[in-house]
């Protein structure tokens, strides 16, 4: 039986350490000691730290679950609202210590490098515009009376979502979500 | 003449690191040598980073100018948005590089110190008290129709403006700040 491939034991490591500690606090010893395996190793499948965490965005990305977006069992806005509260879900499961991964990337090496900015920018995007184009089918069918445009809304949905998961970091609760649904409820109406 | 004390020196590099590099990015190193002083002279002020980062923070939190939020001079609503302005304008002084430092130590240092995590959630706190006073006071006035009380209006629009700002520093551009105006001038009204 083939030995089962270390590289998404180190994906899944390297996961928990950068939720844990953030990049530049994660050093390869750490997600190899979480991985159990060699240091050496990790450098068989990934030429550095920054590729590493590439693949743990992409991954990341997969795991928002924007598929749910489409799904057209569900009604443009309770399916919206569901969406998000798969999303709060997820960050109660780690009491609320993890934040978002394009959050935390974005602030902390956005400087640093192009390439982590530029993963971030089109995770953020890609997820904006899957948002936007549920209210766009909130409105045509009648069910979106907001002033603002689907393409603003979905934005500062979107902007909002982040701003209220970083306090949610920050103070270790639900508050700020719960704040975001009543937001939520209120404005996309 | 007595010599100028370097500890402002200090707190200045070390503001403009954290700002760059974040704090795991940053060593004593990175800024003594910002500052142009020997390392040594580093902890002749500052028991460790995390001390000076505490200084930063404090120093950063004074920057954002609460006391725009109870100047009379403006009504309520116009006030509000001056000070996002304001904040706004700041960012661009920094080509969008910055973002903010609430949002940035929150984010990466919430699972590392308590000591920042409590201080980044006193400062946001603050802040948001401050927007929801403005609020009511608008409220008060007669001046604010929105569904939403001052309080949820409130923390919405920090951590929208939280959300805005990690955008604007991922893209490095003004277009989310424009659409948290946009918002703002659709919501609080």
């Amino acid at each position: 039986m083939p030995r089962p491939s270390v590289r998404p034991q180190l994906v899944e490591a390297a996961m928990e350490c950068f939720h844990e500690r953030g990049f530049n606090g994660t050093g390869i010893q750490d997600i190899a000691r979480t991985a159990g395996i060699p240091k050496g190793s990790v450098y068989n499948h990934f030429e550095n730290k920054e590729a590493l965490a590439g693949e743990v965005l992409d991954r990341y990305a997969t795991s928002r679950r924007l598929g749910m977006l489409t799904d057209e069992e569900l009604a443009p806005v309770p399916r919206l609202r569901a969406h998000f509260e798969y999303l709060a879900a997820d960050l109660e499961h780690f009491s609320y210590e993890r934040g978002c991964m394009f959050g935390n990337f974005g602030a902390e090496l956005s400087n640093q490098t192009d390439l982590m900015r530029g993963k971030v920018d089109a995770g953020l995007v890609a997820w904006t515009d899957a948002v936007t184009r549920v209210l766009e089918e909130a409105r045509e069918a009648g069910d979106l009376a907001s002033v603002l445009t689907p393409g603003r809304l979905g934005q500062f949905l979107v902007d909002g979502w982040e701003g209220a998961v970083l306090r949610a970091k920050v103070t270790r609760s639900r508050a700020p979500l719960d704040n975001f649904f009543d937001v939520f409820d209120a404005l996309v109406v």
